[in-house]
């Protein structure tokens, strides 16, 4: 299978993860991941040096709504023990970004060639396993029915800070129809690992969001009448406190170019 | 109200955290906890030097299920923040213990004048948690029944290591009706800080269990006929890893006597 015949999605969409893994190794696909491994977990990748993964643990155990913390590799190792036995996080993602001193350096994708000896990696879950989860469960999700991406607010919630790691909370927006509000807590509750259940439903304004249109990331929400707006810890939570931080080196995946595990999602579903 | 008046149990039964952790601080009650504060989350305590608190806090990260972690303290600071706001965990326990190089030293009633200035404590879920909630949804608990002490097993399963903290799996087991094991899971599974859903059930030989009557910790089992062995990760694991590591020092809650968080059970429930 050549890498040319590769560069479509839906012929990508039926491979086991540790096969995508394997092409993104190659350089085959530098492109982002939704959609592919459906039912499988994908993570967020922080990389830090040691000297401040203590904060950054510490910050993620805190604020487990927004950074829930799936797997910390051994000081100076790129290699996955738990979610993907054996994956190498610096070839196995389709694409990186490096910052050094918090300014973004290059979007190289991979960085066998520059894992740092104290590079301490952190796998963060984020939000694809519990929309799949809703949808199935017959919970529209109005973006992706619009093909946007959901609204992104930075509140003005601070985060539980950790050492040189602080931050305001980010929370990204779902509008769900009245009748199924509950229904989207529950299910999404199950996935602590997929940021859990909502963190605030119904009301903008005690999380400092004054107006919905004014997002921060992401695109202008679609509210249907009867629609209320569901608030779920995000991802760019944790992305922000990295930023302020300005550690000596920082590696992350490019945004929507996640590491896919071979854990699936249900796998580690509550109740 | 005199400390003498309250060397008894009953009439400590209807008084909030805050308060007993009061009665704890002036040394009216050195008693253990259970059966105090119902419905209100119990810790155990760990305090170690911050020279080994990255590993332990990774050990606890990678061993959710035996370690299952509440809370970490700034380093230096016996202050509590998140599930009990202002409690002073150098006094606020009604008892002690004190390791020095993994040696049993001391068990005091406080540690006021002892905690060290580079002391990280972390706060870990019990059982206490998941046994009420059983016990409200009809699940028989054999062994408060019989008036004993869960038994308890060192496995032949590996933790997942971190630095210097290792050691084999703790389980507690518990006898469980087999038509109540469903329900068994799906309660507990509801409570991660009380050690979640059971790890293994009905093979005791797939954890290197030969005999159930040999018990490492606790009492016998009391099984009746048709009763399931349900086994859930213990809080022994922690202890066992931390005493291996032979930290400069360990402060630890004195077996049973644990801390009282303001936080209810219920308050941090999935599903």
């Amino acid at each position: 299978m050549s890498a040319e015949t590769l560069l479509d999605r839906a012929s990508l969409a039926s491979l086991p993860p540790s096969e995508l893994r394997g092409l993104f190794t190659e350089g085959a696909w530098g492109k982002p991941t939704l959609g592919l491994a459906l039912g499988y977990l994908q993570a967020n990748l922080a990389v830090v040096p040691k000297e401040d993964a203590w904060d950054f643990l510490l910050f993620c155990q805190r604020n487990p709504k927004p950074c829930p913390l799936m797997e910390v590799t051994d000081p100076g190792s790129p290699i996955v023990h738990e979610i993907a036995p054996g994956a190498d996080l610096s070839t196995s993602l389709p694409r990186y970004r490096v910052f050094k001193d918090g300014t973004l350096e290059s979007e190289p994708y991979d960085v066998r060639d520059q894992w740092p000896d104290d590079a301490v990696a952190f796998l963060l879950g984020c939000s694809l396993t519990f929309e799949a989860a809703l949808l199935n469960a017959g919970v529209p999700m109005r973006h992706l029915e619009a093909d946007r991406n959901a609204p992104v607010y930075v509140t003005n919630v601070a985060c539980r800070p950790a050492g040189k790691f602080s931050g305001p909370l980010v929370v990204s927006m779902r509008p769900i129809p009245a009748d199924l509000v509950a229904r989207a807590v529950t299910i999404t509750s199950r996935y602590p690992w997929g940021h859990g259940a909502p963190m605030h439903i119904g009301d903008p304004g005690a999380l400092g969001i004054t107006a919905l249109e004014g997002v921060d990331f992401g695109d202008a929400p679609v509210m249907r009448p009867g629609d209320v707006p569901v608030f779920w810890g995000c991802g760019i939570t944790p992305q922000l406190a990295v930023a302020q931080a300005k550690s000596r080196y920082m590696i992350a995946h490019y945004p929507e170019h996640m590491f896919i595990a071979d854990r699936t999602s249900e796998a580690d579903a509550v109740g």
